[in-house]
């Protein structure tokens, strides 16, 4: 198939690799970044319109949602090369609101739009193992299906409106975030009452309170490894999001509001390009020592 | 061995039982709520001091500090009866700072304290499956053993200092309490912007955001089945502790504090007898429909 592909950065560059061997021919805008075994793999083109003229599917993956509403209709854009009965998937984690109103603009022009935000990081981009979370129309999920099948494993159509995915990966990034700051709390507490963290996480790994964080991020923690893994000043940008959506759907989200801006905090010490288990580092300012130290 | 159980509430009488089918004589304090069968199964004595004086070891299960502190110290208490040599168990959920003045009152007569709380709930209480969390001395932990291994599986001695046992309690407290809010905050937030909540919740599934509490609770709060389980009034307790705990450290928890704001607002609406996933009710509260209805 003819899958145009806007975004070759740390994901993208490895989710259109696994579209090149699953046998697609990949088109790509042309910009100075891009290397010479890319320009050999892929087939480069002057710009996003024609990308979008020459494909069938147009992929998005892009930093943040001005990113996504420049490429698509900005100047030299995907909407303006842009056929009836074409489809354009964005992949990028962006506002859930914005993307209803992109999605019809581009339905407008008889395209269909799917948007499909991942999670499971460089790591999962690689393995092809990333977990899909799609919105909109079920024939749309099923054309693109197997493109998702060649980048991820964990596929989900959350629902047949836009914006659906883009809510899911919202949640996702909430219950992550979340998740990190009970694990910190709970080890800054037993540190500084003098338990050892280590064995805290470790009774605490078989019962109720058992999670992928806890297991990893609360590893780190311990370890005091923060190498990203993902940083904390782009999981700062997905709470934004969620705190901006919420307000849109007047709903409080009290601890979201917290955890970010605990993140913000990280920031202002000059840790946001730390691994989000970093958080830790924030809780511990409002203590006296790390969790690694006995009291 | 011979063995004092004090405290045969919902837990202390699935755990008091394994002990006698692990072949120990069990005594315990007469009480007018004793069952036949239990007065058939143990020895009833008179009281606390009585089962102190005719045991080896002494286990403590029982709601709150202050009944701890009765039954060691108040009239007919345990302390009253024990001679140099002898092993207390407190297996109750304490304040890990007032258990550390506890076994040190008993230190004096000569005698050795394990604080030793449990997670796990009635089923790991009827399953034998508890997770134990012990503080104290290795010689008094390994003396223990036989008996944690008739009652639980995960059994971690996680400091010689008393109080570590229930430190690693209030740790394990905090990161459930805050997961569960963490969960509940991304379901209302996706359920608000439209999205299925249980779509959303099996997507999550796969991925980091990934726990025990996702599936458990997050699957009850979507199926609105609040009949505990563990009641929110009694996490609500436990959160206390970890606050007062907090404070007396010197350390900052902003989301147990937020947490147990909620589980307070849920009490206030009188929720206080649901399960702790139906702390997702507080935040509902907080939007304008439930997280299994659409917008």
């Amino acid at each position: 198939m003819k899958i145009g592909f806007i975004g070759l950065g740390i994901m993208g560059r490895r989710m259109a690799a696994h579209l090149l061997t699953a046998g697609h021919e990949v088109s790509v805008p042309d910009r100075p970044s891009l290397t010479s075994e890319q320009r050999t793999s892929f087939k480069v083109l002057p710009d996003a319109t024609a990308v979008a003229r020459e494909t069938e599917i147009v992929i998005l993956m892009l930093p943040d949602t001005p990113d996504v509403e420049q490429v698509l209709f900005g100047a030299n854009g995907v909407a303006d090369g842009l056929r009836e009965g074409q489809l354009v998937i964005d992949m990028s984690s962006i506002s859930p609101t914005e993307t209803r109103k992109f999605a019809e603009t581009i339905n407008q022009k008889g395209c269909d739009y799917l948007d499909a935000p991942v999670s499971g990081g460089e790591v999962g981009a690689k393995q092809a193992s990333l977990t899909i979370m799609v919105g909109g129309p079920t024939a749309a999920f099923e054309r693109a299906l197997p493109l998702f099948q060649a980048m991820g494993k964990n596929i989900t159509l959350i629902g047949e409106t836009n914006g659906a995915g883009q809510t899911c990966k919202v949640a996702n990034q909430i219950v992550v975030g979340l998740t990190i700051e009970a694990v910190a709390e709970a080890l800054v507490f037993a540190s500084k009452a003098g338990a050892d963290p280590a064995k805290v996480r470790q009774a605490l790994m078989g019962g109720l309170a058992t999670s992928r964080i806890l297991e990893l991020h609360g590893d780190r923690m311990i370890q005091r490894t923060f190498d990203p893994g993902f940083r904390i000043k782009l999981h700062q940008k997905d709470l934004n999001l969620a705190l901006q959506s919420a307000r849109e759907l007047g709903v409080a989200l009290p601890n979201t509001a917290s955890v970010q801006q605990l993140f913000s905090a990280c920031v202002a010490n000059g840790h946001g390009n730390l691994d989000h288990s970093g958080l830790v580092t924030a809780l511990e300012a409002m203590a006296s020592h790390q969790v690694d130290q006995a009291p």
